[in-house]
């Protein structure tokens, strides 16, 4: 067995199963042991950014990291803008780069690159294996270090000749670290916080945002009078009809800064304190009220939902909760296409148990009003801020529940960044209905021009707009083997999104507004 | 004033007039200083790879920098993979990226990354701006930096207080440094090896390879005897009828290896001795025989055009070159295409002083023989091997040369990291025919395998496979405004080819085999 097999082994050993991949030369021999071991999916992306995504969609559904497989230093580089954003969101990912040989290292060869230089910036683990016969062990410590709660990027380095000579054999599953608990200490101040009559958002995130957890908060909520908020944007949550409602801090400062005005005190679990997505001259960085303080129950990289358990038994929480029931909005029958039209036909057509990719962003503002009375579903965001994690994230997401409906709300600008993804969800055939929030623009520039003081011109303006030429994604879609169509009204969106729904594969709609 | 006019006016006194860009929220006001400040030219990318491959091709052919503007570490990130490419060829570039403001990056907003450590493996010089009143100097210095003989990455980033604070005015532009002459003892004693009767190549690289200093190195060649050589791949590299012919060393390994298997002795120009693109099991990395010296009359940072001066002085060569002709391959007719009549095509339809990129890969072996006898052109190749290279190319040296046909020989899988320069193309209506090289597969592995040793099976030759489902470039293209069509007979092919060079603006042919 030599080390590209040893790990494989030990991947698969480990609980990894999956393998998103751009492989180059010096990684077909990990490639061809993929097919000398059974039990690991290989998904091929045409660009590595397709590939990063992925895994980090995979492993935010699957609960379990995927590995990726990426070609030297420019290969990894590629995928950094969505390793960035996994880090954000405390995804796991075993991030294999496959290197030249270690003697070739010096000879300079074009590929060379400083690949450990690369990887450090996104990634908690860096590895170099330094032979064959370490592989398999560094593989285990991969899996294990991307599986530190909550989980993070962990970088193994493959040098050509590590993978190609002999190894010892597959090494043991590295046992994962306990989920670090909460402070009791931090347990018992919050309780007093809780009690004490100040104005109080708990602000939720990370594992807390789904179903089970919420309704513990809301228990909380309940008894104690707190509001339960999450961050902006979150890795998962768990939403729609049944699930109890939270309300996310709005992307735009000013809007931000209004819906967090009314807080004497915020505690947190499992998320940080909300700052400004970006600076800009004279507005605070934190979104917090001065007179607001922050408590932190669990940090991000501890048990949040333990930590919700813990504060209910301490205020010894009524446990009976009356969830928010949300309407629905009307299905919307307008001439024209806007984002709120979008947004109500999504939620009216929501399939049961859907996973919702959210990178519509100006688009997506209305979203999360709009479908809160929505079938439960799974709501993935870009925590990052890296956009093109879209149509990535929904592969990844597809690869890991064949059995659910992925619907992918994407942001036109965001998604030329990573629109290779969609030929993987049509090799693939993965259940991903698209929609294409058509606005010819990058929306948010335009929007922030007043946040920054900027004045700009015509030249500045064409930076910011994609109408000339216009894009046509029906047909850079269909150029990917993507069926779509492209719609102009609410009533041909509404038809188009229950065909795409409807039907089993990838499919992809442009609504122009 | 503020920092960002600062910074522009500063670029255009020092000689950048063009910026490529994907600019976001932090970016704003160095975007609004473009229209205060006419005189630069700003060039939209849908993806960062686009903007440094676009910078990298328009520095080769204007022979001076444009700059980037990107957005914050993610940004950078997705242009990486091109400055890496850029690196190799020693283009300069002069890479600004935007980022938050000084003050916000401790709040650890989605965005914040390592900036400068995402730079740095690809940067010779790494700048983080401190103040507005220090951007037009840390600007003025960027562009010297990036400058140096032969050129390299810049990076500059910017905080976004330091674009939109006030600054103290524009910085005057920076001497170049002189380019390092070579050593006249190395000189001397090169003109000693050349007459010593060994079988000898001289290795030309850099600026060498252009009309002139390859009529000199002719007459050198002429006088001594030795064989004129150039590197695998090149930056920029003037060929066809009436110009000094050079043969490349090949891509494959064991080719490379018996093609220089002659030489007792290698002189390198502006070049480094010839190494395997990767490491194989029981192969060499160096490609020269062990027994074949090496003598380095000029180095890569050195003015490798006067060493061929003064050779040509010292060795009293004779002036008379008589340069060799070769034929044109006759016009194919073949019923199916593959890459010898794609080749062929080209060499009988290239106009006159066109600019050839050649990211063709496999497809592209037989280019340099079979178009040995077109008219005149520059050769642009990859020369840090990080694939989609290609389309970022050409919009970067149709950009900076309006006047002449670019010609882009584009593999299908390379194609699809960068593909996204097409909506540039047609944007900025460039003068680019595409001939994209539709073989559908990463036809460079399948021949790789044999070489690594590597025995796979159907999942393996899966991750090679680009035919489930096939991609239909011509669909892609039309979807982001630029025309083309599919053809898969020569006939076929050297019509579109004629149609292609005869209009004005992009054109794509996706020829099939």
């Amino acid at each position: 067995m030599n080390g590209a097999e040893s790990l494989v082994r030990t991947l698969i050993d480990s609980g990894v199963d999956t393998c998103f991949t751009n492989p180059g030369t010096s990684e077909m021999h990990f490639v061809a042991a993929l097919d000398k071991v059974p039990g690991m999916r290989s998904v091929l992306g045409l660009f590595e950014g397709v590939v990063t995504g992925a895994a980090d969609g995979y492993a935010r559904m699957a609960e379990k990291p995927a590995a990726t497989l990426l070609h030297c230093g420019p290969g990894l580089a590629n995928g950094i803008a969505n390793l960035h954003n996994a880090r954000k969101a405390g995804t796991p990912v075993v991030n294999i780069v496959g290197d030249h040989a270690t003697w070739h290292v010096t000879y300079d060869a074009p590929l060379t690159a400083d690949v450990e230089g690369l990887a450090a910036p996104v990634s908690r683990w860096v590895k170099t294996s330094k032979s064959s016969r370490d592989v398999a062990k560094d593989g285990a410590a991969a899996v294990a270090a991307s599986r530190s709660y909550p989980g993070c990027v962990a970088s193994l380095i493959l040098p050509g000749d590590t993978a190609w000579e002999t190894a010892d054999g597959v090494a043991p599953r590295v046992q994962d670290c306990a989920i670090p608990e909460p402070d009791q200490l931090a347990i018992e101040a919050a309780v007093q916080r809780l009690k004490n009559g100040k104005r109080t958002a708990i602000l939720l995130g990370g594992e807390t945002l789904r179903e089970q957890p919420l309704l513990i908060a809301a228990q909380i909520s309940q008894t104690t009078g707190a509001t339960l908020l999450a961050p902006t944007a979150n890795a998962r949550m768990t939403r729609g009809a049944g699930i109890v409602p939270v309300e996310s801090v709005p992307y735009p400062v000013e809007q931000a800064l209004a819906f967090l005005a009314e807080y004497e005190q915020i505690i947190t679990v499992c998320a940080k304190a909300p700052v400004a997505f970006f600076a800009y001259p004279d507005k605070p960085s934190s979104l917090l009220p001065e007179s607001c303080s922050v408590f932190e129950v669990a940090s991000t990289e501890q048990n949040g939902v333990s930590a919700l358990k813990k504060l209910s038994l301490l205020l010894d929480v009524d446990t009976a909760v009356d969830v928010v029931v949300h309407d629905l909005p009307p299905v919307p029958t307008e001439d024209r296409i806007n984002p709120e039209v979008i947004n109500a036909v999504v939620a009216n057509r929501m399939p049961q148990n859907a996973i919702v990719i959210d990178e519509a962003i100006t688009g997506g503002r209305s979203l999360q009003a709009l479908t809160a009375g929505a079938a439960k579903h799974d709501l993935l965001q870009i925590v990052g801020g890296s956009i093109g994690i879209g149509p990535p994230l929904a592969v990844g997401a597809a690869v890991a529940c064949p059995d659910r409906k992925v619907l992918a709300l994407q942001a036109d600008g965001s998604a030329m960044y990573t629109i290779q993804a969609l030929w993987t969800q049509a090799r693939e055939e993965l259940d991903v209905t698209t929609i294409i929030y058509a606005n010819r623009a990058y929306a948010i520039l335009q929007h922030e021009l007043n946040n920054v003081g900027a004045e700009t011109g015509k030249v500045a303006e064409n930076m910011m707009r994609l109408d000339m030429p216009t894009l046509d994604f029906v047909s850079i879609a269909r150029g990917m083997g993507v069926p779509g169509e492209k719609v102009n009204t609410a009533e041909e969106l509404d038809r188009a999104v229950k065909k795409g729904l409807a039907s089993k594969g990838p499919y992809l709609i442009e609504a122009c507004y």
